[in-house]
């Protein structure tokens, strides 16, 4: 029994994607740079996947750069962009407060290279405070950074209010929308958001990992992160991985053809399992049944354990999950957005992450409610010694 | 018939790297900073992998960091060390005038950022002056970067001597070297090198693309080109590519256990081909058959020709070959380390880069040889009319 309940941390892989990579290895060879056929053909090949993936964002090719994942993609973008200004006392860059890490320690560098940042809050819900971003935005900002879902209660922000309210108050800036845990799950147009520049990562939607793209709208030139063989319209440099590229871009024609019936599927099992979750005691439920949260995320907060220690005795039965979120799993720090839905230190620590693909369902849930319980009555009785 | 004699520009991966990344792509999907045991289980195999890796040059494991790639490493590591000092004369890194671009243009970008560089000359043979390397080294000197193996004519620097040499100048100089065109290939020792920082690439040596190691002596810590959720000891972020990781692995195993084997089969081959090359009019060879050059690389000049036009007719016949380097073969630079061998304009424009594998042969080479002189009758009668 093994009940793959982790998917935001990263998925499995489909077995189309793993054959890509193989065949495109074997087929394709060449290095695109290369002026002979076979170089050739490795540059149509990836002419034609960068079409492709262009086209799952209503972006045009030659807005695609491809990276070596959302954490480059972010760091990057925000990178790329972000210069110091004269202005003292204006934010230069801003984001939220409930960013990646790849966010926030990217923000944190800059700010320590002498750019001016300003984080905004969330409310209640997990809902960045939109007033409060557009009353920050002053004609010394360059970049907003938003991220479209969250990665530990997979709250949704509104990315097309957001960047119609940004765009009205100036046109100048640039948004910047991480979308490593919306892309292929949750309808995204860069041209109706007004999005400047986006982040995904090949891994969360079953394509290999090591491999994201980072969309540039056209007209827009960053700073290099990677400089040498001009390769990626001089923005990006590194010989392309090339099958990496092609894993990529088969699990996103996997997911954007299944797209709804994912999301759906994905639906009525959290759905389900929120239900079910009414025979568990002593639970909250951070990421409830509302539109702007996404079904591909479950946290809960079980009352009188750790998550820690809950999360192996779940493993001990083959369930596995996560505590905080999902790329820094393994530290310890609070979490900025359960303390913003109002969850207490202790809370926070009692807190697991369930997180979806589409290839969960009911009976899954079925079977962790039922070692959810036992497990829960087991620690909860130990705690009280 | 396909002749592949453009090695240095990317290999064909082996067939068992190809298998070992399916299969680690479908037994290991867990995401190594997951805390539950598919975590651990894909964490014991990244480190499994680092130390084999960081044996490959007699490293600990702890001073490698798995990158996307050769230009990745090379920005991180000249980057990631490279701080603008107060003093105004003195260059704060130095490299050659002959380095691979993203070394170049990654010189150059911290030199638009007020960085002081230095570009140190070569001799007639492509051999960097290596007394004018040390007599540029200050106090202020943080970091000198060298190519290990030229990838447009293969001349190796002594890296084992110039890093004697610059240890014995200042103990504050960093010491970094390019080894994406040698690891594998010409053995590397960090340790009898002096060596405090390195890059390699795996595509290189059969090895999957989009991945590489930056090796970083222990006690040296450099900024993060990439910030995020702190993996790789914080110094490099990213959900890894453990896959690629993987598959690099296995390449580097497969090529050490047959270095020696692989270097002599390729020796003879080049020396072989340069034989036969006596049979070829209106030619100059610009990688001799001297301890200091490699034999995986053969820059060779053809008189009244166009690199171009010899490198599409060769094509016709199954031959890829490549003009310029590795990895600006579409740009048309003239070349410095060209140059310093003493070739002219027309003559650079004139070369072409065959560089081997193991998988090449003498039957090859005869075939190439009969090919060559029909191609450059052809268009050397072209020329004259
Ligand atoms: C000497 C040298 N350094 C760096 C690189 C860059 O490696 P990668 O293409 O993996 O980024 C190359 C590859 O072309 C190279 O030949
Ligand atoms: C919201 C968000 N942004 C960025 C990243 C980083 O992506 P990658 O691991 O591909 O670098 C993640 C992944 O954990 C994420 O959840």
């Amino acid at each position: 029994m093994e009940i793959y309940l982790d998917n935001s941390a990263t998925t499995k892989p489909y077995e189309e994607v793993i054959e890509t990579l193989g065949s495109t290895m074997r087929n394709y060879y060449g290095n695109p740079s290369s002026a002979h056929s076979l170089g050739f053909k490795a540059e149509q090949k990836l002419r034609e996947m960068r079409t492709s993936i262009a086209k799952s964002i209503n972006a045009s090719s030659e807005e695609i750069i491809f990276t070596s994942g959302g954490s480059e993609s972010n760091n990057f973008l925000i990178k790329g962009f972000a210069k110091p200004s004269s202005n003292k006392l204006n934010a230069d860059i801003i984001t939220t407060k409930i960013e990646h890490p790849s966010i926030l320690n990217t923000f944190k560098a800059l700010e320590d290279s002498g750019i001016k940042v300003a984080y905004i809050d969330v409310d209640d819900s997990g809902r960045i405070d939109i007033d409060a971003l557009i009353g920050s935005i002053t004609k010394d900002t360059q970049v907003v950074s938003v991220m479209h879902v969250n990665n530990e209660i997979g709250v949704v922000q509104d990315i097309e209010l957001i960047g119609k309210l940004i765009k009205g108050k100036s046109s100048r800036v640039k948004f910047h929308v991480d979308a490593v845990q919306s892309y292929g799950k949750i309808f995204i147009d860069v041209q109706k958001s007004n999005i400047d520049l986006l982040s995904t990562s090949a891994h969360k939607i079953h394509g290999p990992r090591g491999v994201g793209f980072a969309y540039i709208k056209k007209g827009l030139i960053p700073t290099s992160l990677i400089n040498g063989g001009g390769q990626e319209k001089n923005l990006r440099s590194g010989t392309e991985n090339l099958a990496g590229i092609a894993g990529f871009d088969e699990a996103a024609q996997i997911v954007f053809k299944n797209q709804h019936e994912n999301f759906n599927k994905v639906l009525e099992v959290k759905k389900y399992f929120i239900e079910k979750l009414k025979e568990v005691d002593g639970i909250l439920i951070n990421s409830p049944l509302e539109p702007y949260f996404t079904p591909y995320i479950l946290s809960v907060t079980f009352k009188g354990v750790k998550g820690e220690v809950l999360l192996h005795a779940l493993e001990q039965k083959g369930i596995y999950v996560s505590t905080g979120s999902a790329c820094s799993a393994k530290s310890h720090k609070s979490s900025e957005i359960l303390k913003a839905i109002g969850r207490s230190e202790i809370e926070q620590v009692g807190t697991i992450r369930f997180s979806f693909s589409e290839y969960n369902n009911k009976d899954e849930v079925d079977y962790v409610i039922i070692e959810l319980n036992k497990s829960l009555k087991f620690l909860r009785k130990m705690n009280k010694r």
